[in-house]
């Protein structure tokens, strides 16, 4: 029961300062806006959305140069934001500009 | 710019009738329940999220007799519940009962 893996490419549309835990580890927040088409049902569609995303560990510190309006393809894993939120957030552990 | 892949396992915790759109198109909804130990900056750490899905078309149909917890492994795409909502729901193209 462990499977979680959301690929996804997406533009950069909001990022946050590059901050550090109590422990000293680096945490990076930003929000990727992804544009498609897929194919649901048979049909072509077209598929909106903003994605919280959130890096930590070496991977924040290789995204913190990272800025709004840059063409990003993550890998990672979803996860809710908090215990109390029932948002979801992508935590990344693949980084690639493109 | 069309990468948008999700894959997940979960038990299925609610799920609303089967529907039909007006062309006659089935449409199933129901929610999975995701618990798993995943590695993030290399620890690793719990995740538990609960995460909208979306059937359309044969799949819901395929999926229409499947009861709360009913464990499934399922493929998709991400998308926004709406478009005044922020909410992501995964819309299904690859479901197993496992």
């Amino acid at each position: 029961m462990s499977l979680n893996t959301l690929e996804l490419i997406g533009e950069v549309v909001q990022i946050e300062t590059l901050r550090y835990t109590p422990a000293g580890i680096p945490l990076l927040s930003f929000t990727l806006r992804h544009m498609s088409e897929q194919v649901e049902a048979g049909m072509q569609r077209k598929v909106e959305c903003n994605v919280p995303v959130m890096a930590i560990g070496q991977i924040a510190e290789k995204a913190k140069h990272i800025q709004s309006g840059a063409n990003l393809r993550v890998s990672g894993f979803i996860a809710q934001r908090s215990l109390k939120s029932t948002q979801l957030v992508l935590h990344i552990n693949i980084l690639e500009i493109i």
